[in-house]
Formats: structure tokens, sequence, C-alpha cells
């Protein structure tokens, strides 16, 4: 694990626990290197020792700078890349993998693996089999997204801050037009479903929640779907769980995406509102990385 | 003042003051009752107290069953009934205005004017001269209210919430596909525009911020308008102020509301989204009645 001190980097050593894989190695900043996790020992993350050759998948979570630097080296040496960030995603020949969704795209890889963005991830979770049942026309959604999704030190921040400082946050890039967190949401989900000129408007806001994103979404098909159709949908898919009132805290140490408050949008003839939280450090990061080793490698998955 | 010593009420005897209205009177209800709040000592709500034919104007702000049990009598007694709650908003002969956008249907009252509820004063404010200038074809809205639109003890408790408990809520009545909540946006937005049949899809959310509430916008109009025409129209706007990212504490004091993140909406063919917040307690209540007031009783407006 590549950023092991991280939000992210901490819930996946838990979960690799949690699942059996049990020889894991931890690695990070020269800062954080010498530091105890448990009984582990952080190793400082440079391009040699990634690049030794010793270890069979390296799960990234370290921004996009240092993946661009550091993933190459580990790829090179013959592990198996996860990257969690940005970096990857939308490169030719990287598949971008949602193991429910398009889990037979991540055999084609070569040395990479790309993890998509935290509110990517459920939101492909969610349209994905609305696609297979009735075609997507277009999608909207307002996000609803944890201090977690900005790393540990924003959670830190968020504790720390009297309530009447609270606010809504758009933390992201702007490129004039939208934050980067909203092209990326358009480009990925565009990707995962396999639809390249899918309509999709998103706008991004992070709230004062400590773990979980929440979407507010609209969905038009291209065939008629009821509320009650698009239920029964969901209930059959997998990583999917109806709630009615699907929140943040009620989705933190789940596996599974909360979907619920679907209802017929009056605005759209083939229109659907719907709502969805998860864990962004578990399905929306750690989660689904692992989700695609256990693919990749299933054998490797102990126990 | 009825329901004086409530979020709302409190601002709205600050802003009378601010604004030179001289002969203020405090009611509440029987709990209340001879509380001072600040010069003033709080008289009890009754029908015969309010219905005693000394009061020009009053203001209330009790929640819908009181409102319906105490409105009539006050209005009986002659005074001007200014209603803050959903008792009245819909009801045929009651004006429901806010003053920028259809101010000049206050006269057209009996005794009564509603207040429209705090998200839909922001965005009717917003969607009128979007209307004015190219007509509305479709509206989607997701909300980000804070604590204080559910009154003051929902702001004690978040103050006292721990941080790792903050969730999102949907602490509004439910009919079985949607929330009051989000009903009333649909109708009160149709009153106010005089668009009866306009189609509104909105879906809404309570988040942990103090004061002050957002909404997330998707609006088609009939014939096209590019996002810097939107932004010129708001530019030249009463009550609006144009700002990159409006946010609930960046609104909190003001009296207008913010607009911005204004662009194109990829999806629909004439489509704008658009981002706005307002501080719910003045613009989005006590201050909105307190111009309908001003509006119906010019001379009243001291200094």
């Amino acid at each position: 694990m590549v950023g092991a001190t991280g939000a992210v980097g901490r819930i996946t050593l838990e979960l690799l626990r949690d699942r059996g894989h049990q020889t894991v190695r931890a690695f990070a900043s020269s800062r954080s290197a010498g530091r105890h996790l448990g009984d582990l020992v952080v190793e400082e993350a440079t391009p040699e020792a990634l690049g030794a050759g010793d270890l069979d998948v390296c799960l990234f979570s370290v921004g996009g700078a240092a993946s661009r630097e550091l993933v190459p080296h580990a790829a090179r040496g013959g592990a198996l890349c996860i990257d969690k960030s940005s970096a990857f995603r939308l490169q030719e020949g990287v598949p971008l993998v949602v193991p429910e969704v398009n889990g037979e795209r991540a055999a084609d890889h070569s040395g990479i693996v790309a993890n998509p963005n935290c509110c990517s991830i459920p939101l492909s979770m969610v349209l994905a089999p609305l696609r297979d049942a009735a075609g997507l026309h277009a999608v909207r959604a307002a996000t609803y997204q944890s201090a977690a999704g900005a790393g540990s030190l924003a959670m830190e921040r968020l504790l720390e801050e009297p309530v009447d400082g609270h606010d809504l946050r758009m933390d992201w890039d702007f490129d004039g037009i939208e934050l980067d967190e909203e092209s990326k949401i358009r480009a990925e989900t565009r990707k995962i479903l396999e639809l390249p000129d899918l309509p999709v408007s998103a706008t991004c806001v992070r709230v004062p929640v400590l773990v979980g994103h929440a979407e507010a979404v609209w969905v038009e098909t291209v065939d008629p779907l009821t509320p009650h159709e698009a239920e029964q949908i969901f209930a059959g898919a997998t990583g999917l769980r109806l709630e009615q009132f699907p929140t943040p805290l009620g989705a933190t140490g789940l596996d599974e995406v909360l979907v619920g408050r679907i209802r017929r949008d009056s605005v759209a003839e083939n229109g659907l509102v719907l709502f969805l939280a998860c864990d962004n450090l578990r399905k929306g990061a750690a989660l689904n990385a692992i989700q695609i080793v256990e693919l990749l490698l299933p054998t490797r998955a102990a126990i």
C-alpha cells in the first residue's frame, strides 16, 4: 500500500487484513517513513523501492503528481498497479474499473488499472443497471461530498472547526467554467459506462460531514421506466442496497452503495430522480481498488 | 411579531428596529410570555389579544397549526397579517409574495399575505428575470438547507452535536413519493411566477450548516441564453448579487440572494446550471415579510 498513512491508506490496510490478504507492506513519503501502523513499519515510497521487482501488487493513494512519478516505476518492476489518483484514469490503454459495472475490462491492463473518482464509482453503479434495462439519455447530479474525500487533514480541520464556521465548500480546481471534479465525473462516467457521448452535468459541493458522499441524481432513460421498475432493477444489482432515505452516516462502514428516494422526474418524459450515498473511503476508494485486485489475482485472496 | 422568541422572530425584531419601525410588540406562546427580549416583554399570543383591534400589522412565524388558529382572529381584528407558515400560501385569494418578483400582487389581499418557503423565495428571485428574458421551460433543484430552517431548537442540537455525528437529514413529512418540502417548492414557485404548469423537480436535503440555504439549479429556458447573458440579467435584477462561488456562510447577514457558478447545461438544448445561496432567516423569511409590509404600508416605515 503506497500512501498508507492517509485516510484511504488506513482503510485499505484494514480491509486487506479483514479480507485475508496477509503479506502486506506499507509505503508513504519520507515524512512518514519509520512510523508504525499496527505491526507494519512504514517504508519510504521511492522509485527504487517500488521498482525493485519484489512487489506483486501496488495500491496507490497518493495524489496525481506522486502517482505520475511513482506508478511507472512500480509497473516496470512488474507490480500490478491500482492507482486511485486521477493521473491515469482517462489514459487510453488504462482500464478504469468498477468491478460490478465493467470488471471484465480490468484484464485489458498493461500494468496499470485506474480506480475512479469517489463520486463516479457510486454514480456508475446506479446508472449501469438502468443503462442495461432502458438505455441512458442524460444524467444530472448534485453532490454532497464529505471532508474525507479531501483527505485526513481536511477531516482534522472539520473536527476542530466551530459549528458556526461550517460552510459548503468548493475546494476543487476551477477551469473558468466548471470544477475539475465536475469534469471528472462526466469523463469517467462516460468511460466506465462505455457511453462516450452521454450528456452528464454535475454540480459538486463539499458539505461539513466527516465521511460518506451523497448525490441527488436526475436520470433520463431512452425507454420508459417506472420508479417501481427501477427499484426492482436496483434490488437485483450487485453492490446496491435499497434504503428509503440514504445518508452518508448510514452508509459509513458499509460496502454497498445505498440508493433510494426513487421517483418520477416530472420535468422529463422518461425521467427518474433518485438519491444515493456511499462510504467514499470504502466503495468510493479502498474497497473498489481491492476488489479490482481480487478480480485479477483471485488466488491471492488467501484464507 | 407573533413567534417573537423563535429564530425568525428574533431576526425580525432586529430588522424592524434597524429599518426604523418603532412601535413593535412581541407575542409568543404561553411558555414564553413574560420573557424579556431587549426592552420588549413577550405577551401571550391568544386569539383575544391578536383580535383586539389595536394591531396594524401582525407578522406570524409560528408554524402551520398555530397560524391556522391565530391568523384569522388577527385578520378579523383588522390587522394586516403576513404569515410565514405554509397554512395559507396556496389558498386562493391569498397573495404569495416575493416583493422583487410579484410585489404588485400584495395589494390583492383580504387581510392575509403569505410569505413563501425559504427555498422558494431565492429560487423564484433567480428564475423570474430568466422567465422575463427567455421564458421558462423546466426547473430542477437540489437543496442544501441549514439547521436554521428547522428552527432554533434544531440550531441548538447542531451546535451540541459531535462532528462525527453530522449527517444529511431529510426531516420533512413524506407523502410516500416526495417530501412535503419538495411539493411546496414546486407549488409555490408556480404560484409566485404565475406559471401554473411549470415543471419543477426538487430534491431537498438538510446539511449540517447553522444558517443559510443553498441550491444547485438546472433551468431550461424557452429561448436560448448564454451563461454570460444570464449573468448580465442577474446583474440588473434587484436583490441578487453575483458571486463566483455562493455559500451559506457567505450569504449570512446579507439581504441579497447570491448567485453564481452559471454555466451551460450540456444535457439540455437551452439549459443553464447555477448555484444560489441566501440567508434563510433574512431574505428567506424575516426580511421578505417586512418588505411586504413596507410595500403595502410605505408610510409606516418611519425615519
